[in-house]
């Protein structure tokens, strides 16, 4: 923290000089951003600050056991009667992440950025952003220490959340030995870790099961089992009950197998349009494939949308992908 | 570890003071079995003594990358040719679980009794059994510090490895804050932490998933939602080309389905016989359940082989299980 230490005082200094609050993370939030949405509320309530929390839409509803989870204000369906003049943005690379809800930011708000995306670019009035931190809530369990304020079980299951999400449950790459650590002295709290696990990376729903099972039955993978893809259509949601959410996670499936390089989900979005997801085992950059069809994404997972009928998108992909192998 | 000190300091003696080793793990190894071994031999190599290590059967393919993992004899192809006066049993519940590598113990042999299960009934001429730890591996990290040894990645590696298999992926109940900090120090010696997860945990062969899929296609679940099974024949097993070990896994589809609170997965092994795997969320004791029926296992994992057909063995088990409900 010592490199941080001006940034994590300035960040300090907004929160306790000002008194009212509106608290953001960005769109369709994962569980990083809704557990540092929270979190940062905690922190508020700690200080006895009034503050609201909102975002452009709703959370997901596995997060809702979380510490005061139905007060975020889900802006599409509720809008606030007026803006605010101190913002806490969450979890948001840029500006535009935050999405409708600074529709409510007054003109010349203050902003206090927190965020651990290495492409934050800095929007804020004060920034607080820590690109080797694994999640948000990991600059913020940092920032309560570094307050002296006293974490409790609420708090500690709000940080475990979003590093048990942004690390695909310790299993990424930014699984880091203080994300470890981190994650030991939560537990000491009476977080239920094993619980928060089953919930958020176990647990499916029925239509979510009967989606993948569908997926899984048109697996294909190529003559030197290198790239392996599944495609999936609005028939095969509606047959099965399945919500778009739903789609999250199949394409690990392709990527898994052993000796795949890359797994592809092919989602057929209209007659003459498909999105496609890659996911890359290191070797190839799926971010360079996705970018020359007008995608984008990282070395390992990318995406894009293509103009054309899944018949003729499909080929085209496979021939750019083998093109990096 | 001060409760345990005695303990540890037999063990440090036993391996001090004797200078040839037989090192054995339980037949069917699984992750912590084979690097409980192989950081036994870690460590008897810091301490410069002979030894060699055995195993039943073969070792799973994918930890071949383990240190020295090519060094663990396979007694069923390859016997010893004379027998031991000084054992080390790891992860061996009691002795049967030696397996014939007991074959190969001489007769009035002491045997160091390394073990983490609760159930061990204390059979060595020296026990170092720890319940509460995670894995056997745990215990081996904390003699390995008792004893003064600096580790090295290697040696991390295997400690990471038994407590990345025994915990699912710190998913399980036996996650605890000692576990992560464990994990945490062994990340900072280099552990490929994500790498290992992604081999380990993600990874499935081509037949793997092709079985899983086969199985997911026939899932079923009671009309009230809270039993899910699927079933699984040799011909399954021969059309997809998958082996016995792939079987592995499938009972946590049915039940991670949201609201299931049992999940079955029904293994036909002959004509006239099924074996029953049976999970639960926890609400079931699905130990009773198998014990009803010949069998045993935990309250949350438990298992049966029962005489009968597929046809009239399902019905029978779905209704011992809502007795419980």
């Amino acid at each position: 923290m010592q490199t941080n230490e001006r940034e994590f005082r300035q960040a300090q200094r907004f929160l306790t000089e000002h008194d009212n609050f509106l608290v953001v993370a960005h769109v369709q939030p994962d569980g990083d951003a809704v557990s540092s949405t929270l979190a940062v509320g905690w922190l508020l309530s700690c200080l006895g600050k009034k503050y609201v929390m909102v975002n452009e839409g709703p959370i997901p509803k596995r997060m809702e056991y979380l510490w005061e989870a139905d007060k975020i204000v889900n802006l599409s369906s509720a809008p606030l009667e007026a803006a605010y003049s101190h913002i806490i943005c969450v979890d948001c690379a840029d500006f535009r992440r935050t999405g409708k809800s600074s529709q409510y930011f007054a003109e010349n708000a203050e902003i206090l950025n927190i965020d651990h995306h290495p492409t934050n670019d800095g929007y804020g009035t004060c920034n607080l952003i820590v690109p080797h931190a694994a999640a948000t809530v990991e600059i913020l369990f940092d920032l309560i220490a570094f307050m002296d304020l006293n974490l409790d079980k609420d708090a500690a299951t709000l940080i475990y959340t979003g590093l048990l999400t942004d690390t695909g449950g310790f299993r990424y790459s930014n699984t880091t030995p203080k994300v470890m650590a981190t994650a030991s002295k939560l537990l000491e709290y009476g977080v239920d870790g094993p619980g928060l696990s089953e919930l958020l990376l176990e647990q499916m729903t029925l239509p979510q099961l009967r989606l993948l099972t569908r997926a899984l039955n048109g697996l294909q993978i190529s003559e030197d089992g290198k790239i392996s893809w599944v495609s999936v259509n609005d028939e095969d949601l509606r047959v099965t009950g399945a919500i778009h959410e739903d789609l999250e996670g199949i394409v690990n499936y392709p990527r898994n197998i052993q000796g795949v390089e890359v797994g592809l989900l092919f989602k057929v979005i209209s007659e003459n349009a498909v999105k496609v997801s890659m996911r890359s085992a290191g070797k190839v950059d799926v971010a360079r494939v996705a970018q020359s069809f007008g995608g984008g994404g990282h070395v390992r997972a990318a995406g894009a949308r293509i103009e054309g009928t899944l018949e003729e998108i499909v080929p085209q992909v496979l021939d750019r992908v083998k093109l990096q192998l």
